[in-house]
């Protein structure tokens, strides 16, 4: 007899009724009187338990009754449909067969626990409520960001994880080495011999494919990476951790709008994919993990996104009259709480701030002609504040150099991306989107810790 | 005036003919006589170019017929459709504008390149024919991965990169770290002290997430990872790289025949969609760099793959008569000359050979009744040997347990991994694809730095 899924049994169950169907699965709770019982049964493939009922008829009645949570079972019954019922059906046991066993101190019992408490078991949350409904909309989220750029001929590259060029600027690095630490090889002027490394020279762990990625997009187009990225920041937040995946966008012949459109397009698309797709655990979410989280995806979705320059942005917030902890004048980056301020209380709705300062933005991002901005963007939402970064990238070959000269970069590091401008140099633009801060969006869940399956961050990379 | 794309123009000509369109691009090649000229155009949405066609009615033809190779252009002109050329339409130019210069010392000239060269050129390859063609099937397989498991349900899970853990077991390992290598802090008894490191112990590089994966499994199913993985391997060999991406799918109820099942459908689905999807590359691939390329993947599409144990293929191999370098007997590893000729003259198809002697296979495979064999299972191909490997987990805690004490591996190791098998064992079974390996099978790419954009191997590290 072949194995039915639960997935399909709740798509599909009036088709199901009366028929006999066999279940694999694990118990998430048993409750029994003397004559009958009631077994939650989960098989992974879905959000929701199945019911069984089961009653003495059963040989096994009495040991099954005692089973401990999580043993796994496979469950031959007939199906009802349960008009009257919480649930659409209900599996009449007919015969159940214990496929593995369980043990009684299962950690992670039928009582709310915390969750900080659920991270030292992260071999076992997911098969909690919570972080069964998380994961399961992050492979959604994922495949729906893979769809998006797939039906538009946007070309999937892979940018190096292990990254030899100390120029990506974007944050601390980790090093990777095969060197043997108790006995490091030095030069003749005592410094360390990478010449002797793994690579012929020092490498670390990347903190962003984008300019490797400017170099695809310069052939293809359109393209754009989604892999894990690295950040060696000792910053014990519940937004930063030390392993996380970006999706990182570039197209050529495009200016900074066609940017934002793609990004307001890419995030419009994955709220829809996931809502669609995943309409139980997204109702979870709603009912006990963000009341508000309907209402604010909704208005995402529905909004036409703002745009305003930074520095309208910083006139709105000067004259607001509002106390910000950190105060706001022309040329600072601004902070959470301005960029929540503009997002929640002036727009009610996302908005992109274009144009910053160029001290406060990278040396690759195009110059305005102000000489004083560059043509980046960061997209704001409500709730969160800054979720995509990106801009239009300098592609005039002297003016990318004059600002590598200014800010005190190495040019030799930069050659490859020198000669992009040299040969076929072209308007591009491109954004970078963290994986876990969209997810955290469409979840509501407050600490990356908890939309990562096995964590990264200082001082723990447990399992 | 809207862009038009290049691929949308060749999949409906026929619709634009006589029409006006704006193209952007890069110049590939430029011809010209004393009134008139051609320009091939590649805009990078599509593997072929355009012809454009313009002549000195143009103000600027003289300008334009000597700019170099890789010059991005504006063109607007006429969709002239050309039943009697070898294009099937081609531009008659009406403006031509310079977007961004070239230059004449471009190293990609017409003339063809050995792939030695292309890879010191590896921010430019992209816009060569052949790695036009390797990247977008790279972007189109790794999409038919992610089509394939999501339209069975399968949950798309992202296992860690930096790993806590060195009982992964497949290779040797890169270690992660911040710590001062001219300062490296020591222990009381003059050890390295990883406790002052940045995750508070020693780190590495995963070499593959399948433990992880199991934890996942065993919530939700059907599960898959598709992400990089690394070998700190000193192999200088075409087949070998330090960073490839892997995919590594793990089910739970499910025995080898149904990883088998999985694995075949899944070869099947990628060959199928990319033959599809990339018709022109494809071409290309069979008509320049593996004649047989289409009847070596027609034959892995049509064939229901074979499926023998180890010990009847050890037997067939002793009985061919035929000198292998690597004589054969029970209990050897299979060498690819054993595995080709098994494929490729025995079954002249896709084959699993099943039932491996437990000593050459990894702990954690599922112990046969006989004690001395184990249920994995490798899939061998013609024109390349093993593909994909894979095995039924032992899901036994008793027998994983021995299984960990026997090899001398440190059990503390495996707490949470021993604890999968102590709460809700299930059978599971799951296996290992490397992306790179299906590429150079779909391509016929020859070596495994030609399939990657940016490829690390030993002593290079690179862009």
């Amino acid at each position: 007899m072949k194995t039915t899924l639960v997935k399909q049994l709740y798509r599909e169950y009036e088709s199901f009724n009366n028929k006999e169907v066999e279940l694999t699965g694990w118990v998430r709770t048993i409750r029994d009187s003397k004559s009958f019982g009631f077994i939650e049964l989960n098989d992974g493939t879905f959000f929701k338990n199945v019911q069984i009922v089961l009653d003495d008829t059963l040989d096994n009645f009495k040991e099954i009754c005692k089973l401990p949570i999580s043993t796994s079972l496979k469950v031959v019954g007939t199906v009802n449909i349960t008009p009257n019922s919480k649930q659409p059906f209900e599996i009449k046991a007919k015969c159940i067969t214990v496929e593995g066993n369980s043990s009684s101190d299962y950690p992670l019992q039928k009582k709310r626990h915390s969750l900080e408490y659920l991270r030292t078991i992260a071999h076992l949350r997911p098969r909690s409520n919570t972080f069964s409904a998380v994961f399961r909309v992050r492979s959604l989220a994922a495949y729906a960001v893979h769809k998006f750029f797939q039906e538009q001929d946007f070309v999937y590259v892979n940018t190096p994880i292990i990254t030899g060029s100390d120029c990506e600027g974007a944050g601390e690095m980790f090093r990777i080495s095969t060197l043997d630490l108790n006995n490091i090889p030095k030069t003749k002027d005592g410094k360390i011999d990478f010449s002797k490394d793994f690579f012929g020279k020092e490498t670390n762990l990347t903190v962003s494919g984008q300019l490797p990625d400017e170099a695809l997009a310069l052939a293809f187009r359109n393209v754009y990476t989604f892999g894990p990225t690295f950040r060696a920041e000792n910053s014990n937040t519940g937004r930063h951790a030390a392993e996380f995946w970006m999706i990182e966008p570039e197209m050529a012949f495009a200016e900074l709008e066609d940017y934002m459109n793609t990004a307001e397009g890419l995030v419009k698309y994955v709220i829809n994919y996931v809502l669609e797709n995943a309409p139980e655990e997204m109702q979870f979410f709603n009912s006990f993990i963000d009341k508000g989280l309907f209402e604010r995806l909704q208005n995402v979705v529905n909004s036409d996104f703002g745009r305003i320059t930074y520095t309208e942005a910083v006139q709105i917030l000067k004259k607001s009259g509002y106390k910000f902890e950190y105060p706001v004048e022309w040329g600072i980056d601004l902070q959470t709480e301005h960029e929540r301020y503009l997002t929640e209380k002036v727009f009610k709705k996302p908005i992109f701030v274009t144009d910053y300062p160029k001290d406060i933005k990278a040396f690759y991002m195009r110059m305005n002609e102000d000489g004083k901005t560059v043509a980046a963007a960061d997209l704001l939402v409500p709730g969160v504040g800054e979720i995509v970064g990106g801009s239009q990238r300098e592609e005039r070959y002297d003016v990318l150099e004059k600002r590598i000269e200014e800010l005190g970069l190495n040019k030799k590091d930069y050659w490859w991306y020198l000669e992009l401008r040299k040969y076929g140099e072209t308007k591009h633009s491109g954004f970078g989107l963290g994986f876990e801060r969209i997810l955290m969006y469409l979840t509501g869940m407050q600490n990356i810790r908890d939309v990562i399956p096995f964590p990264r961050t200082p001082g723990s990379a447990e399992f």
